[in-house]
């Protein structure tokens, strides 16, 4: 018992750095002033330090191997057990990795920042691909260090989604892709029928943001427990699960563009705020992967937020808010101008629909050139063909092409996540309503608590206790699978589009 | 040479700790939802902890041993030599005592601070008593475990104020006593002959804020370098001479309460932005002292935001702000009113002539409980007696007396800090208008550069190279010593008061 009182310490230490650097950065995303920059990316440095020194320190691999013979006769899902088996995973993870290799990794990081930057200036690739190309080299090493039993490129998918292997995310992919290609091509000849010209009017800044705390409010965010600052990008953090703070951005120039990225960051901020307390200031007391945790974003920016439902709820305030902008519109008017589909070049721009095909471009490319069958610097040529293939469309340049995201410069397998975000969003939807009834029904009186319920249940509570899967089949009864989302997308959209 | 370099990375990650703590705090006065409090204090906990690991790593000790004989050949003021005779002293009050004791501290303070909320619902000091005891004792055995000269109270005066005795404390306060206690009697005959109810009306939210940006704006405060929150108490803090952060509190029901709160903060922001770039993130890099600190807030609040020069120049923007509020008021009528002297129960709400006083009555019987010649128990009777003497008048029970201040559930000694920040502050303004001339009429003129400039000189860019004496000798000539502050409080009052 002692030792696992010793480890709960080692990893309570580390975990509030972590949470002290989750501050820094949230400060330095809302509040802080530019010329803070260089004294701020120094203390982080100092913490990332320290927390690295405290969690690896080799004491903490000597309990966790004698508690790993101590609890060898428990379940998987004993608390203790499971708080040790993801302790090792990221333990292991830290150790293996050389500090020069992860100190090489921090220099070829911000080279490739600064390449990107370049790069994007000139819009050419070329300027970015050898600062890429020692990323990818680096990566590489980074898979050969930790290990891996199919190829290289398995342990970066696995890094941010525990479990899942390059071969299963790809074949995921491929669901999607067969289920959803030939919807996108019958949408695109029928983009006319829908008018959004509402929102692209003055839509005044209070109002927009009152709007977004009221749909969030009503969704169960709980403003005693966190709340909601500006930053050009928005983002969720948390610093326990009483202090989760979301952030969103709006442009008054349109609607409804920061109303939804509140209502992403509050799916976000719910999960945060309902992880396990018990489990505060440990792993387990974190989300199951990136993925899961994209998976609550899109339940409700997307299949709650975006639902005919919603806006039979939501229209009355939302003209309440801006009644010369929406005189006149009634509920399938603004249920479908916010579900507009048509084949885009810039991923966060992206529908339901498309989103995915965007993963895909990333994720193969990626895959391609971890296995040493692309170069860098054939990138652009390779997404143009794939961007051709899925969306039939082609970017006039690079910077709306390989270099519009920032992931590259930071490393690779982390856009899987928003695929299996979306694929478990609709899994989850399709277990809460077997379990719950019509959930549309609910959203349409208002009543949001029965899901979040549900998803603080199935979801929120397990902490990181069981893999994606295993809660995926606890939840709905099947593991992770593209079928739900591709059936939702399906019936939506034909709907939508008369098809 | 690299044995100093060592020392500079090792004072390098306390202070990053140190930043991170302050960013914390920060967050938590600001920002913060009061549910994340608990999860904060564990943060903010493990933070100290490692600082204090960092800080008293016996490896520090081994090399400022050698650095001290290393550099023994060099001036006192060299800043190598400096660096490690400043990390020196904090690194033996670190080492020296005990961690048990430290614990006991924190655990002894926590203990008073909640004795102390719940005495002053009571509104009687008898239930603090108790814990005040507690804390009493163990800053005694602090004391013992530190070393003094004369007596216990020395070491808890020198901590705030490096270099000062209690016994030369208390001849400062005893001068400043002497030339103020027979005007505070004069004035407080003539109280009605000053008009404060232009002050007392409703003053809108916005146009004070703004009025308060715009005077520390013209000051000097760089908001490019920090920025301006809102917290209940005002204060100030730092993450880097590049990143200052103040806060301010605003009444709407009256001026100039939040005004002056904002001019008081931004003269220990200015400050801060000010000292050396070049020892930033080490102990050379920091406030020469707390009371130092005090005279830089003190300065822009009152020596010249209180000054009539400034309402020459500030009254036109203030009519702007307040246009029906100040109609009709004049130059002579505002400087009046933001000048009432009055005798009264409350430190905070003390004016320039009586302010001193209230310190003198805390530092006495600090001095006497530490000696043993004064029991908690009888703190009471103490402060009734001595407000008796020193103002004329005596609390109605112990919430305005001896509850009052928050100061005493944490130790003692930081009271003094206060009157040596008055003290000071009127060193520097006769040191200033020595080498610049009739400061007056540059403030009249909305020329507040060249004392700015000056205090960067002399003041901000020393750091913590030379001590307090040293400093003000280099500025003004004289080490601390009251006679200016007492001719500056002699001269505005009787002019003010007529007397």
């Amino acid at each position: 018992m002692d030792r696992f009182k010793d480890l709960l310490e080692r990893l309570h230490t580390a975990s509030d750095l972590e949470r002290a650097s989750a501050v820094l950065g949230w400060d330095q995303m809302t509040y802080m002033p530019a010329a803070g920059n260089a004294a701020r990316g120094e203390q982080l440095a100092t913490l990332a330090a320290l927390w690295h020194r405290e969690f690896t320190d080799p004491a903490t691999g000597d309990l966790l191997q004698a508690l790993e013979d101590d609890y060898q006769g428990r379940p998987q899902d004993d608390p203790q057990r499971a708080l040790v088996r993801v302790t090792r995973r990221a333990y292991d993870k830290q150790t293996k990795l050389p500090q020069d290799l992860v100190a090489e990794m921090q220099r070829a990081s911000a080279a490739a920042y600064e390449a990107w930057v370049a790069a994007r200036e000139e819009r050419r690739f070329a300027l970015f691909a050898p600062a890429f190309r020692r990323l990818m080299q680096l990566s590489r090493e980074s898979a050969e260090a930790i290990g891996y039993e199919q190829e290289p490129y398995d342990v970066l998918v696995d890094a941010d989604e525990p479990g899942l292997t390059a071969e299963r995310a790809a074949q995921l992919l491929e669901a999607l892709k067969d289920g959803i290609l030939p919807l996108v091509r019958q949408i695109a000849e029928r983009t006319g029928r829908i008018d959004r010209s509402m929102l692209h009017q003055d839509y005044p800044y209070e109002a927009q943001w009152q709007a977004g705390i009221d749909a969030v409010t009503a969704f169960g965010f709980d403003f005693a427990r966190g709340r909601q600052d500006v930053s050009i990008h928005p983002f969720t953090t948390s610093f326990g699960v009483d202090d989760v703070r979301i952030t969103t951005n709006i442009d008054v120039q349109g609607f409804p563009g920061g109303f939804y990225s509140t209502l992403h960051e509050a799916g976000h901020g719910m999960y945060e705020q309902g992880l396990p307390a018990e489990w505060a200031r440990t792993p387990l007391g974190q989300a199951i992967s990136g993925g899961v945790h994209e998976s609550q974003s899109r339940m409700w920016e997307n299949l709650v937020g975006r639902s005919r439902a919603f806006w039979e709820y939501f229209l009355p305030t939302a003209k309440r808010y801006f009644p010369s902008q929406l005189a006149g519109v009634d509920v399938d008017a603004i249920y479908r101008a916010v579900n507009y589909s048509a084949p885009s070049l810039i991923r966060v721009d992206a529908d339901e629909v498309t989103y995915n095909l965007h993963i895909a471009v990333r994720f193969e490319i990626e895959r391609a050139l971890l296995a040493g069958s692309l170069e860098p610097e054939d990138v652009p040529e390779a997404w143009s063909e794939k961007m051709r293939t899925y969306l039939g469309i082609v970017p006039p340049d690079d910077l709306s092409g390989a270099l519009q995201d920032i992931h590259w410069t930071g490393g690779f397998g982390s856009f899987i996540g928003y695929s299996v975000g979306n694929v478990v969003s609709a899994q989850l939807w399709q277990g809460a309503s077997r379990d719950l009834g019509d959930l549309d029904e609910m959203i349409r009186a208002g009543a949001f608590s029965p899901l979040l319920g549900w998803l603080r249940t199935n979801v929120h509570a397990v902490g990181s206790t069981h893999s994606t899967d295993e809660m995926l089949r606890r939840a709905t009864g099947s593991p992770l699978t593209a079928q739900p989302y591709i059936d939702y997308i399906q019936k939506k959209y034909r709907a939508i589009y008369g098809l």
